[in-house]
């Protein structure tokens, strides 16, 4: 019986637990090293890194010449913000589709910020109802924009962004994307979507470090943006202006983690961009949940709903299985995974991104079927794993 | 003849130009080193961290339990419009003391956010007219708040905040102080100068990266402004209540940013604090000085309006001096300084903070007579020196 056997941490390039969760992430060593140097915001190489990743990020959601890339320093909840505020007039409407917590952040925003919405919310596993969404644009001409999260990480949904986008298309309303924990590892084109602006971070699928958001918006939206905003700092025609003028931020932006962003993406091209990433993240994910099924955890979502991003999975029903221990444990051995946060289950969450892949995974399970097998709970399906 | 000297740059401990610079600055290898590492955000490590950060930070302003540290994600303006947004009222208004851009920005920010303003600027060269002030406060009776500037990085003023705050004490009006780039180097008592708020960020006299910003906040005026804000993201309030609650960030922090600064605060008491940082500075500030005077530079301010952060020098007049060929061969040479972005006077800046000392403005003073040399400006003041 292997239950005293010694742990022997798995660890990642610079020795420390792999981060299983919705990010901040385990990033390469080479993307880390990139911020070992100091540089002036205002100087031309800098200028230049940033001119080059702003760029990159549009070519990944396949823009062109029609879309451009604004920055927002801070978190992917600070281009969000800065998203809606920015492009959704103050006499604007919004419908929120809204199955997480995401989309009821984004609804809190627009609260806040004095926008009118119209939510349709569903189940916390279960995608919008396409039909109940074209109903309600076709009786409420006064919505403007229709705001969608790309994988809704609360879940790990994917929602259907381009048959939401299909149909704010054909009803005339502008449509904003929260692609946060997706973009990079799921395909998502701009213009295919009819994306008015696709909002993402650096420290997601790119595998970048935390510190920067964006927004990649069309341009012709963003120059009709002018005056909507009710913030300087999220401004984000105040923001673009000042690029198209200078090539320079407003505002000091957090060079270390552009520089360390810049390295991301060459390491995503090398991999071959969405497709390579979303390769690997995909194999994760089903490494992930056959491993995970086999020890007798359920995962939430139908395999057809699941985005390769992060799995939730139910709590084992059965009075042995301690999560608090099961978390740390878990950690004891290399691996950060996350709580849940679902309102419809007990739940707890594994990611599938960031800088790890196969052997990582399998080596997860390894630490997983150890601690059940610590607390206990090995059943039938432990052993059998 | 000196002129065909090769040039031999001077360079950091990571091989990169100095940043004499308002911001970002150069700063220790160390520093930049505790970023090799990555941490989840919400785990308890990381935690301790930042709950670390945000006590010593309220410490340096000798803010005691009175005062709490709220961070912001982002740049310093960030913090700035976070402060002034989430703790005046929405009917309140703000006597606005300017001298410089970054009370102009305040300012701004305060008519995008609908607060109403009163504004008593004087020259970019001249403190706030104490006098004036008074008589502002003594008539105005519907002012709820001051705002000054700390040091004006402007043309490198340093503001009386203390007087400042005595008469806003005296008037009953709540202090809101913008100390962005003095913090760590100049003193300043929270609770001495009747501050209601004092802003900063990690990227300057703590020498940090860019990435965070931060308010230190009398807990009494903090608990007043719940309901104030009009963002979410920029609602101090709300990001105080969820570290109560929680100890975390309501969204992902730049968690590579924050460690950096919590070894950069190590760093900050190994020389001593703010008594040790500002005698370094100090003296930067006075090598540096009578340096380029000894070159035939002219600073803008006199010396007891000169804060030791950043020197402001007139442009010298003489056709021969080309800034961007200066500007390149400071570069080249392994300094980079900073424009000018005064309106009263033809400048530029050199700064005095960061991860530098006496050696390095030596240097940079080398550095500049080569130019000088090399651009046949070098008079008999620049052979003099």
């Amino acid at each position: 019986m292997p239950h005293s056997k010694p742990v022997t941490p798995f660890a990642s390039e610079t020795g420390d637990p792999f981060l299983l969760t919705p990010g901040p992430l385990t990033t390469s060593r080479t993307v880390k090293a990139a911020m070992l140097h100091d540089w002036g915001s205002r100087d031309a190489n800098f200028v230049a890194i940033n001119k080059s990743v702003l760029a990159q990020l549009r070519d990944i959601a396949n823009g062109g010449d029609e879309y451009v890339t604004v920055p927002v320093q801070g978190s992917g909840t600070f281009a969000v913000e800065a998203m809606l505020t920015s492009l959704v007039p103050r006499d604007g409407k919004v419908l929120v589709l809204v199955n997480g917590a995401y989309g009821l952040r984004a609804k809190r925003i627009l609260d806040i910020a004095r926008r009118k919405t119209v939510v349709h919310q569903t189940a916390e596993d279960a995608p919008p109802d396409l039909k109940k969404v074209e109903s309600i644009l076709k009786r409420t001409p006064s919505i403007t924009h229709v705001f969608a999260v790309h994988c809704e990480t609360t879940s790990g949904i994917l929602n259907p962004v381009a048959n939401i986008g299909a149909l704010a298309a054909r009803y005339g309303k502008g449509f904003l994307i929260d692609s946060m924990s997706a973009f990079g590892a799921v395909p998502l084109d701009a213009r295919a979507v009819g994306a008015d602006a696709i909002t993402a971070s650096s420290n997601k699928c790119i595998e970048g470090v935390p510190g920067l958001g964006f927004v990649i918006c069309r341009r012709a939206a963003l120059e009709a943006s002018q005056g909507n905003a009710t913030t300087l700092v999220l401004d984000l025609h105040d923001q673009w202006s000042n690029f198209e003028k200078t090539g320079q931020y407003r505002f000091t932006p957090p060079t270390h983690v552009i520089v360390a962003l810049h390295q991301a993406l060459r390491e995503f091209d090398e991999e071959g961009g969405v497709a390579g990433r979303g390769a690997r993240y995909r194999n994760n994910c089903r490494v992930l949940i056959e491993g995970m099924t086999a020890l007798g955890f359920r995962p939430l979502l139908a395999v057809d709903l699941q985005a390769p991003i992060i799995v939730t999975f139910h709590m084992l029903d059965d009075p042995r299985f301690d999560f608090q221990r099961f978390y740390d444990g878990l950690k004891e051995r290399g691996f950060v995974i996350y709580p849940g946060k679902l309102t419809v289950a007990d739940s707890f969450r594994i990611g599938c991104i960031g800088r790890i892949g196969e052997r990582e995974m399998r080596a997860a399970l390894d630490a997983v079927r150890e601690m059940l097998q610590s607390m206990g709970v090995a059943g039938t399906s432990a052993q059998a794993a």
